[in-house]
Parts: C-alpha cells; sequence; structure tokens
C-alpha cells in the first residue's frame, strides 16, 4: 500500500465537484457532490447524538439499501432542529441530485454542517446542485473543490489516497474531510466520505467502516462536543474489476488496512486543523489494565482543557496529565506510573523527576506532540488526538453563529 | 436564617489567620490557619481522583477521629506527587500546629494548593505557622487574610455567614473557599472550610456536609477538571451551647440548611470567579426522566466548550445547548425539548422559534445568565454553575507552572 496524490475522484468510476451556491455569506464554495459512474456498495457510520440533523437522517434511511449513486453535502447550515420542513428539504436534495442521475432518490445520501436551527436557502441548494452537474468532473481539481465546499471553520482541505494491489490489480481508496470544532468520540465525529473502486458488497464494507472509524475517527478529540451532523460514509464501486472481496479473507484485511490508512491521516489532519489548533497532540497509553482503562485515561486526557490550554502555552506541567488519568475512571497506581512528553521522561512512579527544562520546551515548541503514559496496571494500550487550545478557539466559537 | 457580615471567625469560638511566608513568588498571603478555641466535631469531602496531594491524604486520615482543634492550608504548592517526602512534609505541617496548639496532631487537618511536584519549602511553611500564630484572631479582618490565603488564581476572596436559632439559641455557619480553575463535580472540587458554633457529632456532621456539598460544591463546574487536592471540611465546635443536634430531627434539618445557603453561595462564588470567566452561568434542566438523567443533561451544558465559548461571545447559539443534551446521555424526545436564555425561549419542540435577538443579546450581556431547559421526558431535575470560557483562560492556564 503506498499514499500516492489526487483526492476523493482518486478512485477509478469517480467525479465530484464543489460550488459557492450561496449558503456561506464570504461567497466560499458550500456545496460538494460526489458520483460513482454505477450504483455503488454503500456504508455509514453516523453520529450517536439524539439529536440528529435532518440530512443526516436521511441519509441513515437511504444506507440501509447498501447501495449509492451520490454523496451532496452542503455547508453553511446545518439543516437539523427545523422540523418537518427540515425533513422535506433534505428529501428535495437528494430528488434533486436523483433527477440528474435518473436514479431512485434512496441512492443519494445527504449531509449538512453549519449553524443549527436556521431554514435552509432551497433555491441556492437546487442551483447549487445543477451548477454542481454542470462542473462534474474526475479530475484531482474537481476533488479540491469539493474537499473545500464541504469546510466550516476549516483552514485546509483534507484529504488522502492510497492504492494497493489485490490479485494483480490496483486498487484505490480515497477520502475526503471536514473538521474542525464539535469533534469527539463516539459520534462518528465529523463529516468524512471515503470512496474506493474495490468491488467489496454492503455489509463487508459496512463492516470495514466500521472498524476503520473507531480506530480512527472516532479517536479524534478536539473539544469534547458532538454534532448533530456527523457521519462517515463510503462507496465502493467495483471499478477496480477485482474479485468482489469476502467477509474475513486477506483480502478483506487489506481493504480494511487502506481504509484505515485513509482515515488516520484524516484524522490526524481534523486535530492538526482543530479551531484554533497550534498543535498536533498524540495522547498515547499503554500499561492500562485492560482496553477499556486504556481508552478512559486517553480520553481525559485529550479532553482535558488544562491540559491543552498548558501544551498551547509550551509548559511542561505533566501534574495536569496525571490529575487527568486520576480521575479518567482508569484503575491504576500512580506509584506506578510515569509519563513523558516525546521521549523525556517527566514522572517517574507519580512522582516528580528531575528533567531538562529547556529539553522540554524545546520537545513542546514543535507542531506534532506526543504524549505517553505507561500506567503500570496492565498490557492494554490506546491513542488519540487532539491539539491545544488556544485563544483563537475562543475568538472563533464566541461569535460562530453571528 | 439570614445573612450576616464576616467571615470563617463569625461562629463564637473560632479565630484565623491569613500570612505570607513565601511560597508564592509575588508575596502575596499564602498561608491560612483555622483554629477552634476547644475540640470540634469534623467531618470533610475530599477528591475521588486516585491522584491525591500528601497533604490532603494526611486530612483524610485524621478526620476519622471525627475531631479537629486547627486547619492549615497553604497555597503556592500542592504538595502533591513528592512521595514519602511529601507525606513527611504534611506531617511536618500538622506537628507544627499542634505544638501550638497541645493538642494531637491527629486534631490537625492539612490542605494545600498550588503548583503539583514541587518540593515543598519547609522552613518557609514553619515560620508561616509561627507568624499565623501570632496573628490568630477571631475579627473579620483576620478571617479575610485567611480567605487571601488560600487563593490561586480566584480573584476575589469567597466567604459567606449565616445565623439562625435553634431552640432559641443563635447560631451560625461560615465558610470560606477558593476556585477557580480545575473545578468540576464529583471530587469535593475545591478546597472550603465551613465552621459553626453549633453544638453536633461528627458522624452527624459528615453526613450533612456532604448532602450540602452533592448539592451545591459538586454542581459547579469551570473547566471539567478536578484537581488532586480539593476537600471541604467542616469543624462544629458547639460554642453555641444549643443541646446537641440530633440525626433526622427538625434542627438537623436546619443545620443542613443553613450549611447548604453558605456552600451554595460560595459555589456561586467560585462559578463566577472562574478562571477568566466574566459571567456567572446557571443551568437548569428540569422534566427528565429521572435525576440520573436531569445530572447528565444539566453536567454536559455545563461542561461543552461550545457552549461556554458562545456565552462568552454573548451568542445566542441554542443548537449547541441542544446538541450537548443530546449527547449527553439523557434519554429524551428532542421533539419535546424546550430551551430558555432567562425568560426568552428560543427553542421550542426541539425546533427554532423566532424570537427577539436583541433581547437575547440584552440576557446574555448580563454577569447572571439563567439557561433553563425542559426536557418533557418526566419530572425531575437539576442545576448547576458554571462561567463563560473567555481569552482569559486559555492566558491563564497556558502559563500557570511558570
Amino acid at each position: 500500500m503506498k499514499p500516492i496524490d489526487g483526492g476523493i475522484t482518486a478512485p477509478r468510476g469517480f467525479r465530484a465537484a464543489g460550488v459557492a451556491c450561496g449558503l456561506k455569506k464570504d461567497g466560499a464554495p458550500d456545496l460538494a457532490l460526489i458520483v460513482s459512474d454505477t450504483p455503488a456498495s454503500a456504508a455509514g457510520v453516523f453520529t450517536k447524538n439524539i439529536v440528529q440533523g435532518h440530512s443526516l437522517q436521511l441519509s441513515q434511511r437511504n444506507i440501509r439499501s447498501g447501495r449509492a449513486r451520490a454523496v451532496v453535502i452542503n455547508s453553511g447550515n446545518a439543516n437539523a432542529c427545523l422540523g418537518p420542513a427540515g425533513d422535506r428539504d433534505a428529501l428535495a436534495m437528494a430528488k434533486a441530485v436523483a433527477g440528474h442521475l435518473r436514479c431512485p432518490e434512496s441512492e443519494v445520501l445527504t449531509g449538512s454542517t453549519g449553524v443549527i436551527g436556521k431554514k435552509m436557502d432551497m433555491p441556492a441548494i437546487h442551483a447549487g446542485i445543477d451548477a454542481a452537474f454542470a462542473d462534474l468532473a474526475g479530475s484531482i481539481e474537481a476533488a479540491r473543490r469539493a474537499e473545500q465546499a464541504i469546510m466550516t471553520t476549516d483552514l485546509v482541505p483534507k484529504s488522502c489516497v492510497v492504492e494497493f494491489e489485490l490479485e494483480g490489480i490496483l486498487v484505490r481508496v480515497a477520502g475526503m474531510a471536514k473538521g474542525s470544532g464539535m469533534i469527539h468520540p463516539d459520534m462518528a465525529t465529523m463529516i468524512g466520505v471515503i470512496t474506493t473502486d474495490c468491488a467489496v458488497d454492503a455489509t463487508t464494507l459496512q463492516h470495514l467502516l466500521r472498524s476503520a472509524v473507531d480506530r480512527t475517527f472516532n479517536r479524534v478529540s478536539v473539544d469534547g462536543d458532538t454534532s448533530v451532523c456527523d457521519m462517515v460514509v463510503a462507496l465502493a464501486n467495483g471499478a477496480a474489476g477485482n474479485p468482489p472481496i469476502k467477509p474475513d479473507t486477506p483480502e478483506a484485511a487489506r481493504l480494511l488496512a487502506a481504509m484505515e490508512k485513509v482515515s488516520t491521516e484524516l484524522s490526524r489532519l481534523i486535530a492538526r486543523d482543530g479551531e484554533g489548533a497550534t498543535k498536533l497532540v498524540e495522547i498515547r497509553v499503554d500499561g492500562a489494565r485492560n482496553s477499556e482503562d486504556a481508552y478512559r485515561a486517553v480520553l481525559a486526557v485529550a479532553r482535558s482543557p488544562l491540559v491543552k490550554t498548558a501544551l498551547f502555552g509550551e509548559d511542561a506541567n505533566w501534574g495536569r496529565i496525571l490529575t487527568a488519568v486520576g480521575y479518567s475512571g482508569a484503575d491504576f497506581d500512580p506509584a506506578q506510573c510515569d509519563i513523558y512528553l516525546g521521549d523525556l521522561k517527566v514522572c517517574e512512579n507519580g512522582c516528580a523527576v528531575a528533567f531538562d527544562e529547556a529539553e522540554a520546551k524545546r520537545i513542546l515548541q514543535e507542531k506534532d506532540i506526543l504524549i505517553r503514559i505507561a500506567l503500570g496496571a496492565g498490557s492494554a494500550g490506546d491513542r488519540m488526538w487532539t491539539c491545544d487550545f488556544s485563544y483563537d478557539y475562543v475568538r472563533i466559537n464566541g461569535s460562530y453563529r453571528s
């Protein structure tokens, strides 16, 4: 498996577009369309929030068929908390796309991201869908425009492509995603789209997507909040021509590895581009009693505002890291716990240890920071990506709606 | 019951002092001493963090006797994560105080708050204890100095006194506390001291303190983090001369009400003085299916960085409030949920409702904000105090250790 240049259109038989239809006040692209030339196997993972956006709810229903031709996503409006009107607007989006493709509307997946509680501007959406079909292309440039059209407070578009061989046939997996606030595990976390030309049935694809998401997108925390519009959908159109993948085979494992690679890269991009973030922080826990404890420990550290502000301030405040593990619910003996910043041990057996403050400062000044916590209670581990908490997080979120 | 002027020394038979012994770099007061002239019934509630400061651990052991003469608390150093040296230093603090009082060292409660992992400056502590005994007084001024000496990032000292009659005898309950970061429920939350001249045995006092703390200090969230040094201790010396209070009597209920009133006021002061806070925010949930769900809902909203930054920005972003309730784990139907800012309904049946934006802005510009969430799923309720999330929270916590 190797990473290659390209975007969501890199797998054969996929085209994309990204247009500005006027939902965003600043005229930036706000409607993305991804089309598979043939019906694709479809899978999806959706927010666990009880409150769910109308476009997301429609996708959840439509994914049940296991088959999709297109994904249409608007930014600038979450299409959430609007009652029956929101459901109607989501359906109208799907119908408009299905009309262009002459496919059942159930084969269109819809996503919306942006402000909650604002009625969708449907004339703009319809005009945007028409413009997107006029622009639809398999080029890298078209993929980039689609990536940009799903951005909200993201500063950079996010995509990743890998290719690998299956029984002599070249297969590609591509993904694009948007962050960058309201990002937290267990809720599918954000909007992501994965395309592949691999031949695989919908049930197997769903199983692989769930595995990949649990280990990647569900291991990103920007602020502990989770949105009502978060979803990751995967479309596999079989255009590579490989023999369809069977579950629990080496081939399925290779496809999973590729999907996980793409999802990992997108997850890291999301954390690095967290609202106001200046650093990508990887929290790694090992020596936990079991995997639940490892997850609890890594989660508490990744979501602690005190840890995250200290990272912004480049302050080697390991006491806050140990404190967060202490209240995480993980069972461990502080007297067995070591903490490292990069390779620098800053806490040994739960106690202060003399360390080189200049070296600690140098490590914390990097854009990529690794925090390792060795609990000494067992052999389970976990890892999570997060970012620091800066003035800009407050600025961005103090005035998002206005 | 009525509030009166005064501080921790208002109940008869209590004296206090606050001195600067050099633990804080800026020369501010950093050692507080509270002494009961006679042995008092003692109770305490302590952090649930697995990692616990050495001074706190000593208090936890000493409180078991149910009897205390004094509380000594230093700020500027948490005396935590220091191994056996930390235990020795906590014991030395208690011994020094016991020496002055000629009482068993087990009758001294110790608390420390500040940076984790820094060896205590014991010569400074000893000098501070001597100076505190020289200054010990029952005046309001002495109480104020004690309040100041336990402050860390607090901007204002925090105290509250009430008095009420028990069988014709005037009884007083006083409290002082410090915040203002690492404040979160279920961990006793901060350092607080409550004194009363009421006669009550230690077991009853412990029961009343636990009840009061659960409904007050455990309903404050500043940042979702919880410290290794959090504790609330209560001393009741009986100097009022009332017949000792029996459990489950009207008299016990009246003492509880007074303790809860003092704790409520201190809790609100802590939230209002949350690090970087510009507003005190009360989150109130009703209509929950049961009390667990009410707590989950109120907790999720109170700790959401997205809600808290929107409050700082005075942005009526009710979608974030509903989103937080949605991922809280509370069971409810969004279509039955209403949200109010003050008396202004901003969300009805889970949907956007037209509201006066100017009126919303006016409400959010206040220093005291009430957010009400009616879940429509049952009859349980809860409430919690929090604050907004500002640039200053980031500034304060980006450079705390240095």
